[in-house]
């Protein structure tokens, strides 16, 4: 957009960045928020204080829970993803091992931006309204989680079984991610993700590393 | 208890019939409840009124939302996991094949139970007076559906990994049904499940059906 005034130009950068860093700060309050006292706690005014924003400057970015909260998760996925990507691909000379793979994917799904996607999802199975902004969300953040894994492992989905052992691998981390919910299950997911990389190098036809 | 008007025993029995069934009714229509409202709407009185019982009689056999809820999330598992017992025995004169054992699983953890045990689970998860209370009875239940799961599966524990591969199945139904909160996953899940069944054949040494 451009401006008649532009003498106010010099000022206009930083203040786009302060408004683009209050709302991150937000969206991370709100993930920490729902992570840990839950949906019916997450209101825009908690999430507002915890991030240390005015009500009205919180209000500004973001009219509903529902907005905030679904910015927040679409954000820190995008973030999480993104991060993977980064520990995955360095060092680029070396493919990380199926275990490293599975690990890695066990962590992101233990994370409290799990916990947080949990909340809205379960918050969205009974409200038709909230359900319809996040489906696409799930869609776009298990298309980007499925492709990721791909690569990770470097798998041939051409081989048939191949898809449906890598989205097995996705289920079972999401499954773990529930497991841990209440109870700290670190110990038994361990085994339990040892055992499945090796299940996986044979299902892939990859060596053991 | 005994009481000193013997003349009053011959309408006890039926009392307690009534009470019981009473009992029942508020349990099944709270599973329902959780299923479909989710946790917010879950009130003894919506419960009471489901059931067609009247409020005081509900508050008598539950005085609060979280005592209803965890009674009706145990009754309700109980009462599955003797169907799958039955259905996994008879014919006797058969073990159920691999694939049968986790489409049975995949069918369980996607019924109004899992997802009412969903409620409770994420509720319980920020309130710790709620979440004591459900420790015991996740334990319980998990406890009882991995054994289901090996005896169906004929699977010897005693072997190095075996225990961990029933386990990734258990948290893997578990990973499903969460995917099938939002939308109807059956067809990807009828794959993944097929596919499961083979690579549970090759991990349990058990020869495919």
């Amino acid at each position: 957009m451009t401006t008649q005034a532009p003498s106010r130009e010099p000022s206009r950068e930083p203040r786009q960045d302060r408004s683009r860093a209050t709302r991150r700060r937000l969206l991370e309050a709100a993930v920490d928020c729902l992570a840990s006292v839950g949906w019916a706690g997450t209101t825009v005014a908690v999430v507002a204080e915890r991030a240390g924003v005015s009500r009205g400057a919180a209000q500004h970015h973001f009219r509903t829970r529902e907005e905030l909260v679904t910015a927040a998760v679409e954000y820190g996925s995008a973030v999480r993803i993104a991060q993977m990507r980064e520990r995955l691909d360095a060092p680029s000379d070396r493919r990380p091992s199926t275990l490293e793979v599975v690990r890695l994917l066990g962590e992101m799904y233990t994370s409290p931006l799990f916990r947080a996607a949990l909340q809205l999802w379960v918050a969205a199975s009974s409200d038709e309204q909230l359900r319809a902004q996040v489906l696409p969300l799930e869609a776009r953040v298990g298309r980007e989680a499925h492709r990721l894994t791909v690569e990770a492992l470097g798998a041939d989905e051409s081989i048939p079984g191949v898809r449906e052992t890598v989205q097995a691998t996705l289920d079972l981390v999401r499954g773990l991610g529930l497991a841990a919910l209440l109870t700290d299950d670190s110990a038994r997911r361990a085994r339990l993700l040892a055992e499945w990389a090796k299940t996986l190098d044979k299902a892939l036809d990859r060596p053991e590393k």
